[in-house]
């Protein structure tokens, strides 16, 4: 396949089945001198962890990661980054009445369809099981766009089906199971996620991720724009059907004169932008919201095919999410980490030595 | 930058601004034996070229392609093909006043702090008038997809602001102005943009690009998946600031027993994907639709600032379309055919052997 | 760093110090349907690994790997593969008086210099050690080139230090500790070493690799062609300090009436050109031979500085091999491996269409 | 085939064949605020040019290059320079009789294998003369280097068949046909070309190439090494069989401790490495060997096949150089200054803020 890296500059490329040995990763590219600890993987890891509730799926994975190479004396050398997780949970026999038939909606048919055959425990390659990878190389990328640009980035969950998450504490996202901003919402949540199960139906859910302080600049057009790149970043996540930059499919019923970001030397006006403008940073706030799809494994029967074209009922065993969307925030969060890094480094390398006469304004949320 | 290359096996790579001499691309990559001309480009050249209606930008670009190398008695040769089209009517001087000032939501303030001074001339390189050579690259990709796979890309106005159009006739689309599929609709648009004009504003817009006759099984999981590449394909055009694969943002809302695309041996039975699952196409149509933002530049005042840093009021005079949505079509259509062919391409190298006993069942709309 | 990704379409990626935990790989793009095992890789690292004559380093490592991923019920499945060998025996008090010194000829001062730091422990990462990696990464290369197209690897050593060897007979060079294609010379070499061992000092080595059954056509010209890639390939090994291809350095004195491989319907009559000819394969046998200095850790005093930049004089104790060429055979057949499949798979990806109508006319040596 | 690109921040990519339209290319990723005008690189481009003595082709080709985009103002704006230089004394005809021959050691019969078909004219893509870009964007890179950096670069011809030349006078290697860095041996080129163009022969070279003044650190282990991309950048020019860094080839009868390079508080005491060790710059003059093979192009007739597989005889008409080696030293210099200037940014990219408290010493020949 050779699609499994990604980055220019700061480059991560993973493997792993969701029921194989282990997954893994290699971050090339890190810059030397960062202070680094499996403990500053594992807290991002912990949070998308599964098994942390009883609305996530049961399967028990501690995803505890070992630093293989690439750090020495507790920093980083410059050299590249191994990373390994152990899986530890596997039930493969759960799939083997998978191993002849598609399930509708999950990958099975085109993997069958490219590679000949398929890897059917729990999915395989294809499996979310992957993203534990990208958390903990995005877990280093968030510690260096800290440490030394004062990037800081917040995923949170704004819409769980019909309910629409107010943000109005950040600091409880990571308090509470579903990376809610709204504390008061949590109960609502819950009743929701009691009656999907009891269904066996899922749900879909609206991902927000927002990166502040990133100064502006960064992209690299045409083609390598930073919105362009967020984009691929995210749409690339499992079960992600659409991405937006700040007001995203609004726009499309907008004036221009109410769309523009206004200046002035106090700062922008507005920020409907999202941050990002001609394909580079503003100097905003980056804004990006994704929709994931409900997920495709439940009990509810459905019509399928198996290997030899006949016609059959599937019923999705197993152990599952009824709602990917929910654990699909540090997977946001990662993938904007590294989008950031990657550019933070491409513009860098090539316009280190501009000195640019302009002040640089406030963007609007500071 | 060296951000200007898109694709990895059809690589192409484009250069020019708006008021340059010139506009080029590079098609690196393209098979040998596709018999080509520069009617091939030209077709879609003219229907992205501006001043062919009142209600775009009235610089008058032939917009004329030569190939000047590449191909030999008529066919390609598998070796680069260089292009170039001569920019004839800049108007430099219209954009003198704004050399010292940030219009506000354009790139100038951006560009101005990464590279530390900007081509003011119409924007220089971020203007869209680059698009052009994505259109001529797209116009090869195309015509291989066609011929070689059977693939076929249409593109169309979904929406223009408030305006929903319903697909009532996509062999209408290249006849209007509008590229509506609802030739009915056109009225109603024209009333709209004559009265937009008026007030001296712009409007967003909605896209969407279909391919059809695509095999099941293209994309490179886990990051250059097929829906990764497409959003990162479309995210980088001109003013997109949202895309969507299949039911897109609705997907929030939907629940997983109504999502998922049920397989019969007769086929699919619905396309809320939009042709891509687990990253991979999976043989039904491709769908994609994008949010366009409202031009910026208008000649309703707004406030912004100087290089100095000082407060102004700007009014962008100099020749806009009103709506840049309305000639997106021929640039999406341009960059799905360029992220369809490069996944073929790919897919070949890697898999020709692949010998998949599993029959391939017909998508729906087919 | 981001430099330690090999290929464009089989891609394989490295981690690893020579005194860190593991030392590790991810294969990416590996067709689906090989058969393969860790004793495919096993027998390569064998070959190479340390401690396997008296007159190799001394370190022990059993350099057993384990496959992570990407293989399934005994086949790879066309996603990556991850491998990983654990060091179990360093010795990192070896190298504490190191720390503040850089041993000449050795990477010590430039990685200090890079990176502002180095991890001293036996060179790091700028250790030979990590092509352990590259050994298991090109023997699937080697499998999948043997299977699918008949491609055969074979290197063998031409000349220790003043000692040049003849090809007498190729199916010794596994059968011996120098790898010599010359059975005879064995004795002759054991005395040269024996000597070397006790002056305390080292000696450079000529490396030669053939492949045999490529076809015509492999290679993208004008950068990509697969001499350039088998010239960065080889020079990028440890201690390579010249590549040639075919008759090489010899070709300055050649005239063109000598050098030209003349072509007739049994066969080209020569192979000066080493089977690459206008940067793709000729179909004839394809010849590299490369050069490798004296290994740098010598117990002679040598005159260096420190860290501060004072004089000191320095003698390298540690483990080490008294000529690292020795060594270099299966490595270099590995970087053979890893540059042929990648260009086999991308020449099929662009022209696998292509209907040759030219007979393919036979190589000299076959 | 899309191998025209070189460099990774550094981007060039070519195209154009022999006769036909032009050739050009695209810089992308050059800095802003270069001063640059098409006279900087055409000193580079006349230096290259054919037709400027006896012992060069006839051909007649000013090779003037067109900046297309880039530069605003007299400066590089930091997005792609397009430059295209038209092709004006074209002779196809010259080439009709070999359409269906393929004449040995030419890329004819490989280029056929590769495609189907081939471009005829001169050889098409394949012949030298695409070289004409490298060397305008090498000219953009060597100012950049020089400015920027301090980085100088000088090549010249070391060897002529058996002449071999002496570094006398390197300020003379521009002043004369040849490249000589020996003034005094020019007499003698002059009479040995003039005997070899009498016999309808050819002869190889041996070009060198040095940088100076490149600080210590650059190039990116364990494969983007700056001596391997060294390699694959001379390997890759047309007639290159051999490269070599520093000492080369006769490292092989070399002992360990004759080889080091000494260190001192003063600078180094030698340099056999060639100011590349571990892959990485040690601040020391880089220099690199290179070995061309003869021009295969002769009068003398030599046995070959056409098309249909049948014996014939060829004998090579048209316009040639009976020495490719001479011109080839601004192209050799051209691909040091990309490979350097691609590497001096990649360094920067990731490693701009390391503090190296070691003192920086002198090379060898400062």
């Amino acid at each position: 396949m050779a699609g499994n890296t990604f980055g220019t500059l700061f480059k991560v490329t993973t493997f792993g089945e969701s029921h194989g040995l282990a997954l893994g990763a290699i971050v090339d590219g890190c810059p030397p001198g960062l202070e680094l600890t499996e403990a500053d993987l594992q807290r991002d890891l912990d949070l998308r962890k599964p098994g942390t509730s009883k609305h996530t799926t049961q399967r028990r994975e501690p995803d505890e990661v070992e630093i293989l190479s690439g750090v020495f004396e507790g920093k980083t050398t410059g050299t590249p980054i191994g990373l390994v997780i152990r899986n530890t949970d596997q039930r493969s026999k759960d799939y083997g009445n998978i191993q002849n038939t598609f399930r509708p909606a999950h990958a099975d048919y085109v993997y069958d369809q490219k590679f000949g055959f398929r890897d059917y425990r729990g999915g395989g390659r294809s499996s979310a099981r992957e993203t534990a990878m990208r958390v903990a190389a995005g877990a280093i990328a968030k510690k260096w766009l800290k440490q030394r640009y004062g990037i800081e980035i917040q995923g949170f969950l704004s819409q769980l089906g019909p309910i629409k998450l107010e943000v109005k504490d950040l600091s409880q996202v990571y308090e509470n199971a579903f990376f809610s901003p709204d504390p008061d919402a949590i109960p609502a949540l819950e009743e929701y996620m009691t009656n999907l199960r009891r269904e066996g139906d899922s749900v879909g859910a609206k991902i927000t991720v927002i990166a502040k302080h990133v100064k502006p600049g960064l992209g690299e057009p045409v083609f390598d724009r930073l919105d362009a790149d967020l984009a691929k970043a995210m749409m690339g996540i499992n079960a992600v059907k659409g991405v937006e930059i700040g007001d995203g499919f609004d726009v499309i019923e907008q004036k221009g004169s109410e769309h523009r970001d206004e200046m002035t030397p106090n700062g922008f006006l507005s920020n409907h932008a999202g941050g990002v403008i001609g394909g580079l940073s503003s100097g905003q706030d980056i804004v990006v919201h994704m929709a994931l799809k409900p997920t495709s494994s439940i009990t509810i029967p459905g019509q399928s095919i198996d290997r030899e074209g006949n016609q059959i009922d599937v019923i999705t065993k197993g152990r599952h999410d009824p709602c990917v969307g929910i654990r699909a925030t540090p997977i946001a969060e990662a993938m904007m980490a590294l989008t950031l890094i990657d550019h933070a480094l491409r513009d860098r390398g090539q316009n280190a030595d501009v000195q640019c006469m302009t002040p640089v304004i406030k963007g609007l949320a500071e």
